[in-house]
C-alpha cells in the first residue's frame, strides 16, 4: 500500500514536505515539480549576493536534483510544470518546457506549493530590459547582469518592504546612488508609522534618496547602445543593453535612472488551484484546513499561496514567509501519512536589516488593531541592548501592544543596533503561550553585562504597562503632544544640555527631575502637567513626584525619542 | 501616616527597592544603610574593569548618595552598618564605621538586602596580601594595586564559576599568564558535564592553564620587597607588597603564582537576621514568604541572602543573581504599600562570556534532575545561529531536558559564539509559560539570513523531542555508545573526509548517509545499528532508512560534535 505523492514547487515548503515525507516511508513515490531550474534555493539570500555579502553564488543552492534523489530518494522534475489537475482522475497535466512536451501523473496525495510572484503594476513603459523583481536566481541573474553592463550609477527601487530594503541595501553597497519611493508614508509595513521613523532616519543617514508618500506613474526607457543584435535572434526583453529610464512620479517629479526594481509586494501563485475548482479564500490565497488540506481532501497546499489562519485574530491571513512555509509543508507530509498534525496559526514575526538597524516585529500593529476595532493600549521604552556600561550597547526602541482589560499581549515592534531579534523573539514566544504583561514582569532572561540588563527591556516595558493598567500612570502619547489645550503645561525634565544637544517640544518649560521637589511650586495646580524626559524613565519618577503631591499630571509615553523619531 | 522605611544595603535589590517605594509614596521618610562606601555599583562589571573592557572606573558607579537624594529623596548612609535588629521595639542600631559611634532608628518596615560574602576555605596561609576575593569596588582595587605594584606574570584563579571564569579572562586579556583551578570536573555548573566541554576547549585554546578536579590544598606566602613599612603604622595585610606564592594542589603539584583570586562561591549574609530570630532556611538563606517577607511581616528580605522558591521544583533554593535581586526589591516596596504582589519562583537564567564563547542555561539541568528524583529526556542539536550561506553564522549547541510523558519544559543549555543568550531567552520564556516541547515546533521566531533561520535552533530541538516522544527515532546518547556490545553495530553516515578532518568514533564503519539505499545490504540485520554523523541530522534520515527498511536501529542524538565535546 506504498503511497505515491506529487508536490507541485520545490523551495521551502515543497522541499520539506518532501524530506519529511520520505523519513515516514521508504516505500512511498515521491515526485516534486519544479518549473524554474532550481530547488531548494536560498531565496532569502538573493539581496545580499547582489550587495556582495554572500560573494559565492554556488551558496545560495541548498540542493539540487541530483542530492535530492541521493539523500530522499526524490525523483525531483526541474523544468517541469504541473499545467492542469485531473481532481477526479487524481492526476495531473505536466509540461516539460524543456521541449514542450505534455505527460500525465496520478496521485495518492498532491501538494501546491508554488508559492508567489511580484506583483507588477500596469504603469505605461514598465516592460522594458532595465526594470526587474527579483524572486529567484534568474531574477537575480539579470539584475546583476544590468549592473555589469548598463554601467550603474544610479538605481531605483520602488516598494519599501522586506525585499526593496534589501535591494536599496545592495545597490548602496555596490556604490550605485539609490532611490528608494514608497507609495505609503512609511517603509517597512509590519511597523507602526512611528516605528518606521528609525528606519527612514537609518535610510537618510546612508545617503539613501528616500521618498515616501510618492508613487511611480510612467517609466520611460531611452536605449543607447545595443549589445545585442535583433539580428542574433534574441529580443528586446531582457537582453544585455545599456540605456537609461526617466521615471515619472506621482508628485510630477522625474527622475533619470540606470536600474529600478519592482518590489511592490507579491501575490499567491493561486492558478493551479483556481484552475481545478478548490477553494480560494477572501484574500486571493488558496483556503486550507487547519491540516493544510485545501477543499479537497487529497491535495494539500502550504507556503506563500495558502490562506492560513491567524493566530491573533483567527481569521484568514496571507504571510509569505519562510518559516511558516517550512512548517506547514513538514506538517501537510506528516497528515498524508495519518499524522494529524494541526497549523497552531500565523503571528507574522518578521525582522529586516536595514544597513545597522535591524526593524522587527511580531502580532498585531497599531494600524492593524484598529481596522479590526481590537481595543488596545501601548507602551514604549527605549533602553540598552545589553548593560549601559559595558561596549557595544545600543537602544533597543520597544514598541508594546496589549489589551488594557487582561492585559494579553498583542503584539511587539522594535528597532534598533542591537538585540531586536532576541526581543522580538521573547515577544512572539510570549504571545503564543498566551503570556499577559504582568507575567512579562517576571521573565528571568540572560544577564552578564555582555548580553543583557539585570531589568530588560522586556521587563522594564511590562512595568510600564503595569503601571497604566493600575493607573500608577496617566499617559499620553507622543502624537497629542502637539495639540496641548491651555489646561495643560508641557514640562520637560531632562539636562539643560539634553535640550540644546538633541532638541525638545516647542512650547516646554525645562525643570531638571532632580531640583523638581526643591522648584515644584513653580507648576500651576489648576492645569495638567505633561512631562517628558528623553525614554519615559526621569518623566515617571517627575509624574510620581507630582501626583503625589496634589498635582495633575500625565507623562509622555517612550519621552522625546519616541516624539522624535515619530516625526523622522 | 507616613510610613518609615529602613533598607539594609544599597546595591541591587535594597536600591531598586528604595526608588520603587519613593515613587509609590513622596512622603514615605526612607533611608539606606549601606557599610561598604558605594551604593548601586555596577558588580557584575568589576571584572570587567580588571580585563580592559571598561577603562573607565567612574562607569562603575551608577548612583551615589548624593544622585539618589536629589531623584528619589532616600537618605542615603554609606559607611554605616546595621548591627541588630529590636523586632520588639521596631528599631534597628547603626554603627557608625567612620567614627565607631552607635545610634539607632526605628522603622515601620525593615528590607534586608544585605547581599552575600565570598566563601573563603581555611586554607593554611590563604590569608596573605596576593590573595584576593571579588565582590565589591574596594576588592577590584586592591587587585589591580597588586596587579600595579607586583608586576605580575601569573596569577591563578580557584573556582570555575562566573566571577572565577570572568576573572581568568580579565588576566589573559591584559597578558598575565592564567591558571584556573577548579575541584569538580567541569567549570560553569549551572551546564552538564558534556556541555561544559565547549567552555573547556575554549579556555585551553586561549593558552589558559585549566586543571579540573584538582583543589587549592596551602598557600605559602613569600615576600620579596616591602613598599610599605611597618613603621608607618600599615599592617601586613592587604599592603602593597611585593612577592609571589607556592601554591599546592591537591594531586601533590605545586605551582608559582604572582596573585591568587578565591572565588569559590558566595554564603548569603543571614548574621544580622539570624541575630534577630528570623527565620533560616534549611539552605542557609533568610527565609521568606512569596510577598518577600521574613518570618517577621514587618522585615522583608531580598537578593543573594534570601531563599525563594524553584520555579521548577517548588521547593526553596538560592539563586545569587542580579535579576531575581532587582525584581525582588521592587515587589517588596510594592508589598508594603499594600500592593500583594508574588515572587513567582526562580528558573535559574544564567549565562557566561567565555573568550569568544558565551554558554547559559535555564530550568534544571541533568545533574539536578537526577538528584531530585525527577524523570526526564534530553535532546541536543547544533545548528547555525543564522542562516548559514550569510557571514558570521556560529553552531548553536543546544541541549534541552523535558519530561518524557508530557513534554513539559525541565531545562536548556546552550553553548556557542553567536546567538545564546536569544535561545535561552526563548527556552526561558517558553518554560515560564508552561509550554511543551510539541508547542515549541511551531514557535514563529524572526527570520532573515542575518539573524536566524526559517527552521530555527528551537524548532529544529523541538522536532527532535517530538520524534523522540512519538517513537520516530530510538535514541541513543554520547556516554553510551563507547560501551556498545557485540550485538550492536556503530554506523558513521558522514562523508569519509569528515572522518579523516573531525575524527571518529572507534570501531564505526562508514557508509556515506547519500549511498545507503544502495549498499544496506553490508549491514546486518541481527544487531542493532548504532548510527551517528556530525550533529544528528542526516543520522536522523539515515536511521529512518534502516527502521523503514526492517533494520534494527538507534540514532546518537546531537552525533559526534556531542560526544567529541563531552570529552573535552
Amino acid at each position: 500500500m506504498s503511497k505515491k505523492i506529487l508536490i507541485v514547487g520545490g523551495v521551502a515548503g515543497g522541499a520539506s514536505a518532501a524530506a519529511r515525507a520520505r523519513r515516514l516511508s521508504e516505500d512511498a513515490e515521491i515526485i516534486m515539480f519544479e518549473r524554474g531550474s532550481f530547488i531548494s534555493f536560498a531565496n532569502c539570500g538573493l539581496p545580499y549576493h547582489i550587495g556582495g555579502d554572500i560573494p559565492d553564488r554556488s551558496n545560495l543552492i541548498l540542493q539540487t536534483p541530483e542530492s535530492f534523489l541521493a539523500r530522499f530518494n526524490v525523483d525531483v522534475r526541474i523544468m517541469n510544470e504541473v499545467i492542469s489537475i485531473n481532481r477526479q482522475e487524481k492526476s495531473v497535466t505536466v509540461k516539460n518546457l524543456v521541449d514542450g512536451s505534455e505527460y500525465s501523473e496520478s496521485y495518492d496525495f498532491l501538494l501546491l506549493s508554488p508559492g508567489s510572484g511580484p506583483i507588477v503594476p500596469p504603469i505605461p513603459g514598465i516592460d522594458n530590459p532595465l526594470t526587474h523583481s527579483l524572486r529567484n536566481i534568474p531574477d537575480m541573474d539579470r539584475i546583476l547582469q544590468t549592473i555589469k553592463t548598463n554601467n550603474v550609477e544610479h538605481a531605483t527601487v520602488v516598494g519599501g518592504g522586506f525585499i526593496g530594503l534589501e535591494m536599496m541595501e545592495a545597490f548602496h553597497q555596490i556604490g550605485i546612488k539609490t532611490t528608494l519611493l514608497e507609495l505609503a508614508d512609511q517603509v517597512m509595513a509590519p511597523v507602526d508609522r512611528e516605528m518606521a521613523g528609525f528606519a527612514h532616519a537609518e535610510i537618510r543617514s546612508q545617503g539613501v534618496d528616500l521618498r515616501l508618500g510618492q508613487a511611480l506613474s510612467a517609466v520611460e526607457y531611452v536605449p543607447e547602445t545595443h549589445m545585442a543584435s535583433f539580428e542574433s535572434g534574441e529580443s528586446t526583453h531582457h537582453q544585455h543593453i545599456n540605456g537609461h529610464l526617466n521615471l515619472s512620479l506621482s508628485n510630477g517629479e522625474s527622475l533619470k535612472s540606470d536600474i529600478l526594481i519592482m518590489a511592490i509586494g507579491v501575490r499567491p501563485e493561486t492558478k493551479l488551484a483556481s484552475d481545478a475548482g478548490l477553494k480560494i479564500g477572501d484574500l486571493g490565497g488558496i483556503w486550507t484546513t487547519v491540516s493544510m488540506q485545501t477543499s479537497d481532501a487529497s491535495i494539500y497546499a502550504v507556503g506563500d499561496a495558502v490562506e492560513e489562519f491567524d493566530f491573533i485574530t483567527g481569521k484568514q491571513t496571507i504571510v509569505p514567509l519562510a518559516g511558516p512555509a517550512n512548517r506547514q509543508g513538514r506538517m501537510a507530509a506528516d497528515n498524508m501519512f495519518d499524522r494529524q498534525e494541526t497549523y497552531q496559526g500565523t503571528q507574522g514575526t518578521a525582522i529586516c536589516k536595514i544597513f545597522d538597524l535591524a526593524v522587527a516585529a511580531t502580532g498585531k500593529n497599531e494600524k492593524q488593531l484598529k481596522r479590526e476595532g481590537i481595543e488596545f493600549e501601548k507602551v514604549y521604552v527605549h533602553t540598552a541592548s545589553h548593560a549601559s556600561y559595558y561596549p557595544g550597547a545600543e537602544i533597543v526602541s520597544f514598541k508594546m501592544l496589549f489589551e488594557p482589560k487582561t492585559g494579553k499581549i498583542l503584539g511587539a515592534q522594535a528597532a534598533g543596533k542591537d538585540g531586536i531579534d532576541k526581543r522580538i523573539d521573547i515577544m512572539a514566544v510570549a504571545q503564543r503561550a498566551g503570556m499577559t504583561v504582568d507575567q512579562l514582569q517576571h521573565l528571568e532572561l540572560t544577564y552578564a553585562p555582555p548580553y543583557g540588563s539585570a531589568r530588560d527591556v522586556i521587563n522594564q516595558a511590562a512595568y510600564v504597562a503595569c503601571n497604566l493598567m493600575k493607573g500608577d500612570v496617566r499617559p499620553i502619547h507622543f502624537d497629542a503632544v502637539d495639540n496641548l489645550t491651555d489646561k495643560q503645561l508641557l514640562l520637560d525634565v531632562r539636562n539643560p544640555n539634553e535640550l540644546e544637544q538633541v532638541g525638545y517640544i516647542a512650547g516646554a518649560i525645562n525643570i531638571p527631575v532632580d531640583e523638581l521637589r526643591q522648584r515644584m511650586d513653580e507648576l500651576p495646580k489648576d492645569k495638567e502637567i505633561v512631562v517628558y524626559c528623553q525614554v519615559g524613565l526621569r518623566g515617571h519618577v517627575a509624574y510620581r513626584q507630582l501626583i503625589n503631591n496634589g498635582y495633575k499630571a500625565c507623562n509622555l509615553i517612550g519621552g522625546y525619542r519616541t516624539y522624535k523619531f515619530a516625526k523622522a
